[in-house]
């Protein structure tokens, strides 16, 4: 059943942009059906490597909350004091804290910041996390995150690189270069910027603002600009004796080698690069530091338009004590965050250019042309026919409807047109929608006395009922094959 | 990589049964995993029909919500006055106010009500409602929800029963019977008490309480308790010409007629049943009302408890003007609740007495046994081949892990050992659990002069590596089959 659903959500997008609270939006059909589809495809992964799923209230204890996001907490939604418990809404994921979990979740998340909706930033939005928390050997649960955001990009269609780095390296190489104990943080959050800006304006940020010697600068720049295949990288750090001196540096390496055997067996060593500008910004990672980055995306290889530019789209690495925050213990643990808004994006994008399962909510529309009655029953006998199959199909809910009223409701890229004469002998029409960029409408009606008349220029192909949903099958095969 | 993750979750429900806020509760591990699957077979059915899923914010402008919920607003969440908008967590989920939707939500609602854990009322739980809003022809929405409710639950596995009822009958037979316009809706809800107390019980509430006349209610006593096949019950209503005289059950009974015409298409006369006594507590429908009862379901045909006794798990009706509250003209609607709380305590038993698909969070375990060193990356790299054939999978996080170990974190039905000897044959070892029952740790290990040994009675089948995911897509399936 049909009716007007477009026409329903352009009304919908408008009357619930109106009461919506501010930064906070609806999801509705197609955007629903995409994010839907990332949050499956994920937790799909997710599972088959089995990490647990994980689904907490929205709201928690204040005294959880408090004191453990600074200056943030301001943006933290309170609930209003109406006896019993105080509480706030989750202001993001937390890892529960248990000695040994490999855990993820998909959830909303609530800020009080000052929402920029044209941006993406949202008073409500989701988060999806995982992490391996507990005591294991070194880089043993590093190189299974890797190979489940792998698993995760592959799944979704989409390629990505890998840019990694280590915590113990980057630090060793500042110490290395003479960076003084208290300006490592500083000088780290420098060369995290070398993706955005060029060596020298990072230079000249060291140099004059964090006030790191000119020459030190020049020893730490000659290493953070080293990129490219791990193996290779490894290779020439491990040939600078002086570097590898340091201890920092050496245990790093001594995890990179591990990590690259490691990454062989899991056959993802190439989808790898390791970049010694990579620092992340947070203090607490410890080990390993990652970025997911996309590459060419199945949009750019074929359409015109220019790759939308969203940066990472998954991060994470490895740190200690955060997990244990409220425990006895710190617990090592290995986080990662996929940036779904982005994921989304650049997935819409993709959606827009080449139409996919995820364009159309329903793939058949049934209808009736000529005949006295609109053969009601026979529309809804075919429905239960393509539904019992597993068939996405619907009818207009109407007795006689009006054949331009059908055309106008049917958005799906095939239809099924039923008459009198065809089901008389056991057919009905099946015709299939050639593009999106077709007209909706593809039947003109003229009013000729009052009678609404037909002209069609493709009148589909002859089908027997019997043969109806193999066929149905076959056609929607063909298009998903044409698509991908 | 499974580390202790079945005593995770044990710590994790104590931890977080500790931490949460009252009335709310987590969600982890194969509860969510059975209440996602309920969540996503629902979804499919819904969007084989062309239901749009609608996904709105958990709060909501206080403004819409003031003044809907009469004296149940004490119930409802406030944010806290922090500057801008009054916002209050979402107390239901609200069908948008357009001309024409068909449109499912399946999300958490927040209600400041005393909870009862033992018997699943929370202060956040979840609503999965469907309606289909519009000016359609007569019965034509309707029986496609109906169709709907039976795709759902057969997708589900359960069977039910539709206790069906028309609003515009039960009005005319409580007129024909004589009760004064002002007192149908009492009657009415004594009617509804019918299906869990007797009709002497019911009469005297009704003369008693609400001063009817002894022959009134016997009168609607004659009515109210019939019950049977649609057609059959429709013969005997029609066969009462005083009865049909009233002009509302005339027009009920047209009703009716049309119905089962659909019905018969769409090929579910025969899950439904004309009950006179179902009235459904709430005042506004209009029209069909239905309960969905569920009948035998497949644990109680091969388990030997009784069954869980839920109460309907969906119910819903025809009503008119609730839509429009907001709006200016009310738009008649069908909506339809589904009973999640209920649905999953029925699935939930079921599971609990044949392991199925659902039990497992991993299906196949790893592991190494005998040899010098742990066989870590044959064990990553059979994992690997594994998880690229779509299988769920997972090995111990450790580079020498103890047979023990691996054993203890072995939950799931299969599992693979890999042992020096047999992979340099190119073979590894495929053991099939045999049941739930059966101890977790297959292996005693005696520890004769320091060194793990292993008695195994069982020690499954050699499978040569290139026919290993075969082998184990082969054991998975005949494990499934056995199971349904």
């Amino acid at each position: 059943m049909a009716g007007d659903n477009d026409t329903a959500l352009a009304q919908q997008g408008q009357a619930f942009q109106l009461k919506t609270p501010k930064g906070t939006r609806d999801w509705a059909g197609r955007d629903l059906l995409l994010r839907d589809h990332i949050f499956q495809t994920i937790s799909a992964v997710f599972q088959r490597n089995g990490e647990i799923p994980l689904d907490t209230p929205v709201f928690e204890l204040r005294d959880v909350l408090a004191g453990k996001y600074g200056e943030d907490s301001r943006l933290i939604y309170d609930l209003d004091d109406q006896g019993g418990e105080r509480c706030s809404l989750r202001y993001d994921l937390t890892v529960p804290n248990v000695k040994h979990i490999k855990r993820y979740q998909i959830a909303k998340v609530y800020r009080r910041d000052q929402p920029a909706i044209s941006r993406g930033r949202l008073r409500e939005f989701y988060q999806c996390d995982f992490d391996i928390a507990g005591v294991y050997d070194p880089m043993v649960p590093d190189v299974e995150a890797l190979r489940v955001i792998v698993e995760v990009f592959r799944a979704l269609g989409m390629e990505i690189t890998i840019k990694l780095n280590h915590r113990k390296i980057l630090d060793g190489v500042f110490e290395a270069a003479g960076v003084p104990e208290d300006k490592i943080r500083l000088v780290s959050s420098a060369v995290d910027k070398l993706d955005k800006i060029a060596w020298a304006d990072v230079k000249k940020e060291m140099v004059d603002e964090k006030g790191i010697a000119g020459e030190v600068a020049d020893r730490i720049g000659e290493y953070v600009r080293l990129s490219g295949g791990i193996r290779d990288t490894i290779k020439v750090l491990r040939s600078d004796l002086g570097l590898c001196a340091n201890a920092k540096v050496k245990a790093g390496l001594d995890d990179m080698d591990l990590l690259v055997s490691y990454l062989d067996a899991m056959d993802i060593v190439d989808t790898v690069s390791f970049d010694l500008s990579l620092a992340r910004g947070l203090d607490y990672y410890s080990g390993l530091i990652y970025e997911m980055i996309p590459t060419t995306t199945s949009a750019n290889q074929r359409g015109k338009s220019s790759q939308i530019q969203v940066g990472s789209i998954a991060a994470g690495g490895r740190y200690g004590g955060l997990v244990g925050m409220y425990g006895k213990h710190p617990i090592p643990c290995v986080g990662i965050s996929f940036g779904v808004d982005r994921i989304f994006t650049l997935l819409d994008a993709r959606r827009n250019k080449s139409p996919s399962e995820l364009t159309h909510e329903v793939h058949v529309y049934i209808m009736s042309a000529g005949g006295k009655d609109g053969l009601l029953l026979e529309r809804m006998a075919v429905a239960r026919q393509l539904w019992d199959a597993g068939i996405r199909a619907e009818y207009t809910a109407k007795v006689k409807p009006k054949l331009q009223q059908q055309f106008n409701a049917f958005t799906g890229p095939l239809s099924i047109i039923l008459g009198p004469d065809e089901l008389a002998a056991g057919q009905v029409r099946l015709k299939v929608r050639a593009g999106d960029k077709e007209p909706r409408a593809q039947v003109q009606s003229k009013n000729s006395g009052g009678k609404e008349e037909v002209v069609e220029k493709d009148r589909g192909q002859l089908v027997s009922r019997d043969d109806l949903v193999e066929e149905v099958k076959r056609q929607l095969a063909a298009l998903t094959l044409e698509q991908d």
